[in-house]
């Protein structure tokens, strides 16, 4: 049997391993950051239509610019973001990922460097490498904010290419200040020598269950920031994997020069505009979360553990001797948290009520009996 | 306003413009090889219901290996492949295109090259740089078939990492004799001093048309050669985004390693599912548009045209002084073709009848033309 190091691949892939979570057919499944709630029927029911009609055409190649979609988007972002933007300001992709690796190959590669300010979103860093760009792995404070003074001399030591800034921050779930990306991508800016400045990426992933406003607005004149976005988590859509950014039309023309043509697939597209339909409802769905969220929070330090601040729909809590026993005494009654090797720190994802009670349950159990 | 080259991008990009076919709005569009056959109502309503069901569940994230989707193609290739496969030896991403790059990221890439018979599909070569992959532009006979013995010292002489063998090969037509493969494939084999060769990809993304049989069977005992393959031709699915690869099964193991985690959306796999269940359906098409292909060919030459022997589901003909102006002069009478840029040679699609009606008329009021 042929192994994958008999194959003549990369050596810098020799004896990696893919990435993602551990998949599990368990109870309670708070590891991925989903969203709990299915899609409403009258939305089930207009992607059926949206794509019925998307299908009668699929023999064709797919709108390569995503037009209709786009403005649907600058529509969204428009209303939520605190910030008018146009069409020609938004980019979209199979996921953030697929954003976040067009931006890689178009600013960063080979003979390039990003950097992120670590523990932070690990795809970056991945991703990253896979476009052969060098990876810098950036300070955060204990609190597991960004202390700006160590990451201004981080950047203006290190003059990267690319600066990833995840607010709020997965998997640690604070936001980050305006003021903060202000210093860092003025920074940015400055450490490039040949005044060309760096890209600053702020990864909002999870933007709309933040206390915080949207940092969208900070693009005004700062060509060289993007935020990007998803409607993987806000819009209960992870199995949809639409990703999309805003920025200068400039950028927006950049990537185009290395995307693979007609990415995005009609049935794609045809989806993705049924859900944006739907904002509102779905939106109420995020006001639920960010309740369940706060009460995670409140009651996860009643119990004693440590709780870092959550602008997410997820809970990084601690401090335990040996998180990874933890994790798996809480699966051990029947809950999947996630271990994303933060050393003593577990994340918890905002489920339904009655998940995030299991999950209350199980924790209160196990520091109970680790106490005996 | 700030543009392209005011943004930080790499120096390669510069200068550089977005591929894509013009899209233009005329009567008959026959310059993207599109299948000219919507999908019958039937497979559209089971599209529907497949999607509605996934739309259930599209907070959830989609089956990350796509383990369903695999088997069915898996079964699709033992039946009309010539060569049973399993689900372990296939792989599948958003267009072929998307398969492509993880193969080039995963054996291409920094410090590597990439070797194809041009002229050839342009983007193998757009895909190396891409990925950072040297492009070696191989050589290709006056008749557009690959010369063994100038392919093999081509591959002596570069030792590339990746060969690209593109059959039936895209713009010209011509399917590779199997005999040719297994010279490259050896060839390639040898030309690497570390023994561990380099990874030859027979694209087929046009193989169900053409009166040779499939070159699946070739992966037999060679670890190194991949067949890729698309939805987008044969199964009239162009706007699905759907490729796939068929290889030894270390070289699904090994792509992963790149991919991007849940790359491949829950509405794709639920949509590519119902198209694969009217594989019979959808094939009949297939025998239709080689019965148009063949009279193109046959009505061209009539016409006093030359054609290059076609195994597709277009054809390229010629011979012009000028290839632009005629593409222009048939544009003028409302049918689209493509330039490739094959100096000389044009490319048109076989459509529906109608539609091949109208351009060969297009043709031969044109060649009346230039006598004139």
């Amino acid at each position: 049997m042929t192994r994958i190091d008999d194959l003549p691949i990369r050596d810098e892939l020799r004896g990696q391993s893919p990435y993602g979570a551990p998949q599990l057919d368990v109870p309670v499944r708070l590891n991925t950051n989903e969203n709990p709630y299915p899609l409403p029927e009258p939305l089930v029911r207009r992607i059926a239509e949206r794509v019925t009609e998307a299908a009668r055409q699929l023999n064709r190649y797919p709108d390569r610019d995503a037009v209709e979609l786009r403005e649907a988007l600058a529509r969204y972002l428009t209303g939520t973001g605190g910030h008018p933007v146009t069409r020609e300001q938004i980019w979209a992709a199979n996921g953030s990922n697929e954003v976040i690796q067009q931006l890689l190959q178009t600013f960063g590669g080979p003979g390039r460097t990003a950097l992120g300010f670590e523990p932070s979103y690990s795809m970056h860093g991945l991703i990253s490498r896979g476009t052969g760009t060098g990876w810098i792995s950036g300070p955060r404070g204990a609190d597991f904010t960004i202390d700006v003074e160590a990451a201004r001399a981080a950047i203006a030591e290190q003059r990267p290419d690319v600066v990833f800034i995840c607010s709020p921050n997965n998997p640690t779930g604070t936001a980050v200040e305006a003021e903060t990306v202000l210093a860092l991508y003025d920074a940015a800016q400055a450490a490039r020598a040949d005044g060309a400045g760096a890209l600053v990426v702020v990864d909002e992933a999870y933007g709309e269950f933040s206390h915080r406003p949207s940092l969208l607005p900070l693009i005004e004149g700062r060509p060289n920031l993007v935020v990007s976005r998803t409607m993987s988590k806000a819009f209960g859509a992870a199995g949809l994997r639409l990703g999309y950014l805003a920025a200068d039309p400039a950028v927006v023309d950049a990537v185009q020069l290395v995307r693979l043509p007609y990415h995005l697939s009609s049935v794609t597209q045809a989806t993705a505009l049924a859900a944006l339909e739907h904002t509102d409802t779905l939106l109420k769905y995020v006001e639920q979360l960010k309740a369940e969220r706060d009460r995670l929070v409140t009651e996860l330090r009643a119990s004693g553990c440590q709780v870092v601040d959550s602008d997410a729909n997820f809970v990084q809590f601690g401090l335990f001797d040996d998180a990874h026993a933890t994790w798996q005494a809480i699966l051990d009654h029947g809950v999947l948290v996630r271990d994303n090797g933060v050393p003593g720190w577990l994340r918890v994802t905002a489920g339904t009520p009655a998940e995030n009670d299991a999950f209350l349950d199980a924790v209160r159990a196990v520091l109970k009996e680790s106490k005996r």
